[in-house]
């Protein structure tokens, strides 16, 4: 992939089409994704899921056999103000949901219905973060890999298995014949997260399952679930945020689970 | 505070005023600052300090005694791009560092040097959430009245005692006098936050102290603290955000207060 010649510019058709991937359809359509950064790029690597990596003269001697491009070119591969010099085109990283199932999780993470990228990028680093083997993006969730939310998730959608299942209708059974309990989070729900620690049960193996913060979850999900949990509030706040509660909920699992 | 003329524009003086209350130092001269929207101004007023309320026509009717604005005032006095018809001038709320901690909090926060309005506020909120009765801003962080935070504290900032310490040099042994373990979140200390939790450490009152996600806390805070402790990491996430990893520990020690 060295170039010899002239760095590559916002008009060399290599560029051009790497551009395109900001686009969800250009996405689909290449079978590709950017990640943007020194951390993003690492992680990527790791995983071996990169084709193709651009860099500006600063940075291009990390990175063995990437392709030299100019300011212009990077102003244009990145999504951020303060572009950072380097961004990888990487295969889509989905794994269908029964080869994560037959891997057994302790714990999984669903976010259904999820639209906001910066929230479900923040949700996929927590569950890594606790432990989580598998990440699920259910019905109409925003793109896993959308800029913000690969650049939310801090590398952390290149550790866990990433699932998108489009149609949710079969999900709920299938988690529970791979023999995990659904947790749903409701700020309505008639037991918390305390009671469910004190009778043991959050030492299951578990799916938690987000909704958005403006909508929460919908009935049907709460109804297919095992259980509907909330965080319980012990001030004047109305609610948590949702990528906390989804942080106290995955961690009150990772702990039970270790105890 | 009733009109009975026409609305006020985005030149009528008082409208003037509380605009520039967007700016810290007119709020510094001022000792009043802007809640936006209903749930915040609803929260301002349950607290008594409210000076005034700025509603357009399709919000008056909630608000008996609030001015009249037109939709140029109102987008003129509301710092989001969809403003939702009601701001109120409140009262600056700081309460002293030796007042707050006379009511004995078992649970306080503190921000030390976050700048970021949005991780601030969104702290502030999860402490309100876990039942800490005090939030502490100390050394050059953000101000707690930014709009930004407001907003993201979603109300919270009315519920608990707000305090600021620009000096934080006599902070640690005050909070000690109180009879508070400090714990100070680092993601390079020895001992993680299941080691307190087991050791029975966590049902103690405590403080906890969060530093910037760009920066940590400084090496003072963390050799004055009484214990620095991190979040345990059980996947391949380098770390949590800061507004996960404070919702983690500030829960861990709201349940082990109530076990």
């Amino acid at each position: 992939m060295t170039t010899g010649g002239a760095p590559f510019t916002r008009r060399t058709p290599r560029v051009v089409s790497a551009v395109k991937l900001q686009r969800r359809k250009d996405r689909e359509a290449q079978g590709a994704f950017l990640a943007e950064g020194p951390q993003a790029v690492a992680s990527a690597l790791s995983s071996g899921v990169v084709r193709e990596i651009f860099a500006t003269v600063d940075r291009i001697a990390d990175y063995p056999g990437a392709s030299l491009v100019a300011d212009d070119a990077m102003a244009a591969l990145s999504e951020t103000v303060q572009p950072q010099g380097v961004v990888a085109v990487c295969d889509l990283l989905d794994v269908p949901l029964a080869d994560a199932l037959a891997k057994e999780p302790r714990l999984v993470a669903v976010v259904l219905e999820i639209r906001d990228p910066g929230n479900a990028g923040t949700i996929l680093r927590t569950a890594d973060a606790a432990g989580a083997r598998t990440v699920i993006f259910a019905g109409d969730a925003v793109d896993p890999y959308n800029g913000k939310c690969v650049r939310a998730s801090a590398g952390s959608l290149f550790h866990v298995d990433v699932v998108r299942e489009r149609d949710w209708s079969a999900l709920f059974s299938q988690l529970r014949a791979a023999g995990l309990q659904t947790l749903a989070t409701s700020g309505y729900a008639a037991r918390d997260l305390d009671d469910l620690a004190d009778t043991g049960r959050l030492a299951g193996r578990t799916a938690w399952i987000f909704g958005s913060e403006a909508h929460g979850l919908p009935d049907a999900a709460l109804s297919e679930s095992d259980e509907a949990v909330r965080v319980p509030i012990y001030g004047g706040a109305e609610s948590l945020n949702l990528a906390a509660a989804a942080a106290v909920c995955l961690y009150a699992s990772a702990r039970a689970q270790r105890s």
